[in-house]
């Protein structure tokens, strides 16, 4: 894995002196560990990965927490602090050190510790870490298509098994489907859940419901959105199904998302724009009339992270490239009396968008 | 439950008045849900809290996840935003707005928004919310009392449960027992596993260790160290047990440790300062010769959040109060051979110390 670690940092450098950044300083969140293997504890002690654009590549690390890391001399070394130690002004000497004047920090990296960066190093420009490693991560090597592809075959399996009327709904609250979703997930090899969206009925018209108490009756719809971590990748999967006959408005609202979920994913190709594939399925639902109940973007990028660039939403004119791995899941949402949603991961190829899931479209009547 | 984020919007203003915030931010992390009972959802879709010292509260959030909240018209306002809006902009002119000059934010806000903030609003002195929400979290009410009182004696009857030997060690992995750990965590009712650490002879040497494919043995130590959040209050406590005849030397310094444990324990009255509790079992350690062996302050702050103030640690001169709550968890580790650590959660009250953590303190032997 090392050389992988060395390719990652040289590009990671090669970006840096292309956006005019100095130094990056890596916290919590995805980009350390794509960076050097190792992730930070999301907790008060910081541990701080420190590189520059030239020199060495330092992980500022709380003293007991070190025995956790694989260690990579090649990529980058240690340093320890004690318990009693101040561990920004370490962080803050090593920027000085590098005679730094841009230095960009991870995007999740806690709040509280450029806080208590900024009156250290006063005159710095801040920058965000995504401008130098977002367009690196974003492009997926055939390792990471692999992962992809492995966990969104892990959720089409689940989604089967909803389709095929093997998981109950009928009687049960939300909650408990999303506790069995949940176990499914991690059974399927993931290793964390990171979301169990259960939504019935009028609760599917609110995209991101938690899922309750609300016990799903016949005759109604079930938006299930799911999805985890296996290997270090993400899957995510939307799929509705019917407690009972399908009513003939949500069979036709339900003809027209799919149609237009097709038609976003066969626009993504490589060179075609982001917001061309928002625009792709938006076009479709808003001459149906549906327009106004299509209340978010078309898509997220999606990799170590569950929401990462790029981002598949009007305005961003990125245009797509080989390795570009992303959703693509409108929905339709009428306030008060149903949703419904479709999702799947695409990856941008040469050969064409590479669906991680192909699990059945359809909207299934169940009888669960 | 109004009543209550009233009188808590109520204290943050005099506490903002007091240490000279104009305006408080909160995103994620558990400060919004302690003041207002929403969560944020850790995307990068802002969802922020606007707190002015006067004047309105105000909800920036993603329109998707309005339907989220439960209102309270009378503590705050909502300000959807559509999902090609800037909710960066709309916050900064909320705060320009209110005419702030220091603005204190969440400590684990993603640094993206405060980088974007930065160039929005040049001249404010920024600063952490933790100086405005940290002392009104620390100080427990009854409810909260209750509610670590009731997480504790869940996680207490788990490791009943390990010191009965009803727990399978000997022969499985560290990772298995673990997972048996988290189900148990769960099934004892929490809404959610914190951690787990299960680590076996040497490496129990690592506070925190992450429990991996090592095969416990006989005749060694197995630590375990875990918690969970139920009812939005988290629990979290440590036992050892031996799987065979204790041998001396282990035995000898288990006595040290618990002793130096029960003497913070009891050092933990109103008005003692947080580095004399620290004290109290670093001296007794030190004392027997391990001083360098307990690498780590003596403990932290719980209560919505895992870590939080006050920190039981060398350095701090807080005083406690009454409804202070905190880990009391000293630990022995030689490298390479074995550690050590014993934990209660502790709450500081008119009546002296009241551990919230009941089960046997003994090392004790299981055959399992």
């Amino acid at each position: 894995m090392t050389a992988t670690f060395l390719d990652r940092l040289a590009r990671t450098r090669a970006q840096m002196a292309s956006v005019g950044i100095d130094v990056v300083l890596l916290s919590v969140g995805l980009d350390m560990p794509w960076l050097v293997g190792y992730h930070a504890m999301p907790l008060e002690r910081l541990t701080m990965l420190v590189v520059p654009r030239e020199g060495d590549v330092t992980l500022v690390i709380p003293r007991l927490e070190a025995p956790r890391v694989i260690e990579m001399p090649e990529v980058f070394g240690l340093r320890p602090w004690n318990e009693t130690d101040d561990p920004v002004a370490v962080t803050a000497d090593l920027v000085r050190a590098h005679g730094a004047r841009t230095v960009a920090v991870g995007d999740q990296m806690w709040s509280r510790f450029l806080v208590d960066l900024l009156p250290l190093l006063p005159g710095i420009d801040w920058r965000r870490a995504v401008d130098v490693l977002g367009p690196l991560r974003m492009r997926k090597d055939a390792a990471e298509i692999a992962a992809l592809r492995a966990a969104g075959a892990a959720v089409d399996r689940i989604a089967g098994e909803l389709q095929a009327g093997r998981i109950p709904l009928v009687g049960r609250t939300e909650a408990e489907v999303s506790a069995d979703l949940s176990a499914r997930i991690l059974a399927e090899g993931h290793d964390v859940v990171n979301f169990a969206i259960v939504a019935a009925g009028e609760n599917a018209a609110s995209p991101h419901h938690h899922p309750g108490s609300r016990v799903i009756r016949r005759d109604e719809i079930v938006l299930c959105d799911f999805g985890g971590t296996m290997a270090g990748y993400c899957s995510d999967i939307t799929r509705c199904v019917f407690t009972g006959e399908i009513p003939s408005d949500v069979a036709a609202a339900y003809a027209v998302l799919k149609e237009a979920q097709a038609a976003s994913v066969a626009s993504a190709t490589i060179g075609a724009s982001c917001e061309s594939i928002d625009a792709a399925a938006r076009d479709i639902i808003a001459a149906a009339g549906y327009g106004e109940y299509f209340v978010h973007r078309t898509g997220h990028g999606i990799g170590m992270d569950a929401h990462e660039d790029p981002y598949i939403v009007s305005g961003n004119t990125l245009a797509l490239a080989d390795g570009h791995a992303f959703s693509i899941e409108p929905g339709i949402y009428l306030p008060g009396q149903w949703g419904m949603r479709l999702e799947d991961i695409v990856v941008a190829t040469v050969d064409g968008p590479d669906p991680m899931n192909r699990v059945e479209h359809s909207l299934v009547r169940v009888d669960a």
